[in-house]
């Protein structure tokens, strides 16, 4: 193979002038997964060093660094400590179909010619599960129990709407949503979370996925830089990338965002994703200071705090934390709540509230995405939340969640040889860390995999990104106190088992 | 103001070498359009030559007639002939907000910082009238007639099934939709259509432009170009755009989108956006030498055709036109149908009929995109096809439709002194040209907008990107013959005027 075109470990390394819209460290990186991916490197083949590979490439030492390091947080390469960087023998797509690598079409002989994705779509194949929703067995994270949701409320209601003559839910609507929606809304969350805003702010959107990529698009451009938490939620990466923003992870500790680390890692950044009132997954709460920091930062780089406040309405201990966005005098907060897992999943109905100066171009972003959100259930929520039936229901489940974590707490006693448990003051899911003795013995993705078999679903922590000893994310909203202690004593036979065999 | 940083003419024209993640050209494009919006260049300001502007950048200068072209296909510059290029007296977001332009974040110490908003955002600001949700009155385009629906048919199996026990439609679903619908859409598709697929091939979508959004995600890079119609549906432009791909406008004649000219203008596109059944605004059908060779060209190139069919069930005259993706025998098109038109546009349903090849990838990109689309009406749809509804539904409207344009055609000779009508023999649209003796004397804009003051909704040609004599798009489905008489006369009222008065 001639030299210029593809190095000796077979990744293509020609062409890289930056003569397309993407950054050289960018196109490496792409290169280099797509590689992976195809199988042209395989499992634990050791990459060469990042000097060799800088003068291959054609590129400056500290390029190449910054290319492995994605790598690095997406699961494609890992480092070993003293003997350099490896294809990793596991990779983050291992529960997705086979690929065909991207290639050039055949010719027009071809009855059937090979598909031809982008390298983003390729990319977010990373991510893990989808295939398959999320099914109700103890610990499914995120996921509200179904059967506390007053449908009859929701089907009285609904009935209704439909009923309602005129073309308010049958015409095209207004892509910010329906207007009693948004001072529901408005209401709703200036009461409960103490964000300030008139209802001219709300925009409807389906998901807090959409609203992240409504954000992406309105204020960053293709190939500008966003802050994410480290450990994070993936689909929120995915789905920035999506967009073509560059995702750059920020560590996370029990303060939250690391502020300073995010300065140093990224000072231009046009946006920075949080979890402040809950982490997820690690279920810290973001401090005062740092509150100020993520600010002050904003402020001073002209760039928006992604506010995504997913669970802030559950809170059991302690004084609750308001919004960021409440904090905020600048102008410089999207907040972002969703009604999916309040309500239940199949209903598609969240909401950004957006500074004043960027309301345009949210409806725009939003008008261009999908029009508008489907109009008859914006009206059910909308009565549901002004007739008081959402305060109803949320007063409910928070002493029902309260009851159950409570109850997960004290079962998971039986766990403690094992695991340490993270913060459970809020939400619907407690992070636990496998304990010093298991460091380098037990592997999260196996545990997980070995609950799954036995019906428990407990995410590994690895998998949103976080390095060190691994650990399992819990859900604990979804099971009665007898289904949580049947699940953990599964989990624990699985963790003792694996712990006196020592398989990693 | 220093040399190199600043033009005699108030435009940046420092930084840029191409070090982030977009081509110059795109990034002159956006500055001129950035001045343009500011005011830093207003309106009838003439430009400096291509030559005098490639100097100033210090690029070449087919990089500044790229950008300069494009501008003008957005309607903030206009060429006149032998003078040069001009900024537009009217810029296409005469009716957006006035906009602060980009600008570094002032000091911490002010209350409200300026809006930074993304390049894309601010290009998206030239759609036009969407603030207000269409109306129903004569000529609105693409608004079905609302009291045509069979709502109490639909309330019924509304209740019904909500009423479902179960978690069907409760929980989270599948990214790719609901498996009743996509059988269903299958076997509506297949028949109607001749589009030839699985349930396995489809992916529910909330709309049409959700499914050109996922296309752009899933098969183009940012910085990849497409192939847009010109004149061509905006939506769809701004759409890709916002997803970072680069539109590279294709001409229309009578049988459909120029693929020589497509060749020529971008041979190594990604993707194609055609509306072959129907052309949108002209009104064409695509011809059968013209299919066989953009999918030559998709094949060869391996590109993707993306093929929206958005009134391909309305035709009234000569044989249906068979879709496009049932000619395909290599895997290249991508189909897209919508039930928002079909139905009522509250509902937010539509679909796209995928290569088995990108299936993955087109869940990949929903699911990050917003999960998955609502999950009960999903089942109402489903139940409302398979019960016959839509089938009974659509032959009912085909006959009326039918009915309303026979009689609009008839009416409409009162404006054959000053309108060419294009054909109509399918849809629920008709477009005309201005005759020859009114070119350059009459402005559609202003015609459309003085039709607006008499109540009446006729789209200017010119904002789909038409050149030349202009136009006008009418809605004929939504009016009665009465409404269609009296509104045809008040654009009759109108043309007369202006046409006398010679006005603009």
């Amino acid at each position: 193979m001639a030299r210029n075109s593809r190095s000796v470990f077979s990744v293509d390394v020609s062409g890289l002038e930056p003569s397309r819209e993407q950054s050289v460290s960018a196109r490496i990186r792409d290169r280099l997964r797509t590689a992976i991916r195809s199988g042209a490197l395989v499992g634990n083949a050791r990459l060469p060093s990042s000097r060799t590979l800088a003068r291959d490439f054609g590129v400056a030492r500290n390029t190449v660094d910054d290319a492995l390091g994605q790598l690095v947080s997406e699961g494609y390469i890992v480092r070993r400590r003293g003997s350099g960087s490896f294809v990793s023998p596991r990779l983050p797509e291992h529960d997705a179909p086979p690929l065909v690598p991207e290639r050039e079409a055949e010719g027009a002989g071809a009855a059937v010619t090979r598909p031809r994705l982008s390298h983003r779509a390729l990319s977010l194949r990373t991510h893990p599960g989808h295939s398959s929703p999320a099914r109700s067995i103890p610990f499914t994270p995120s996921l509200p129990p179904l059967r506390h949701f007053p449908r009859d409320v929701w089907r009285r209601l609904l009935g209704r709407e439909a009923a309602r003559p005129g073309s308010d839910y049958w015409g095209y609507g207004a892509s910010n949503g329906l207007p009693a929606l948004r001072e529901a809304i408005a209401a709703h969350a200036s009461a409960m979370r103490a964000v300030r805003c008139t209802p001219e702010q709300v925009v409807v959107v389906t998901s807090t996925q959409q609203a992240v990529e409504l954000a992406g698009k309105a204020l960053a451009d293709p190939g500008d830089r966003a802050w994410m938490e480290l450990p994070g939620y993936p689909p929120v990466r995915h789905c920035l990338r999506a967009v073509g923003v560059d995702v750059v992870d920020v560590p996370v500790d029990d303060e939250g965002l690391e502020v300073d680390a995010g300065r140093r890692l990224a000072p231009d950044a046009r946006l920075a994703y949080v979890t402040p009132a809950h982490q997820y997954p690690l279920g810290c709460e973001m401090s005062l200071a740092r509150r100020k920091a993520l600010l002050a930062w904003a402020r001073e780089a002209g760039a928006y705090v992604l506010e995504d406040d997913y669970d802030g309405d559950y809170r059991y201990e302690g004084r609750p934390i308001a919004s960021l966005q409440g904090m905020d005098d600048a102008g410089r907060v999207v907040y972002v709540g969703s009604f999916n897992k309040l309500l239940f999943p199949g209903l598609r109905l969240a909401y950004a509230i957006v500074p004043e100066a960027l309301v345009g171009a949210f409806i725009d972003v939003k008008h261009v995405a999908d029009g508008h959100t489907a109009l008859l259930t914006q009206g059910v929520l909308a009565a549901f939340i002004q007739e008081g039936h959402l305060a109803r229901h949320l007063r409910r489940a928070r002493a029902t969640y309260d009851e159950r974590r409570r109850a997960f707490l004290e079962e998971a006693a039986v766990l403690d040889p094992w695991l340490e448990f993270g913060p459970a003051r809020a939400g619907m899911h407690v992070t636990a860390r496998f304990r010093e003795h298991l460091a380098g013995r037990v592997d999260d993705k196996a545990v997980s995999e070995a609950c799954a078999r036995e019906g428990i679903e407990v995410h590994p922590l690895s998998r949103y990104g976080a390095t060190g000893r691994g650990g399992l994310v819990f859900g604990f909203a979804g099971a009665t106190r007898a289904a949580t202690r049947t699940g953990l004593q599964a989990v624990r036979r699985v963790l003792e088992g694996r712990a006196q065999r020592g398989i990693a």
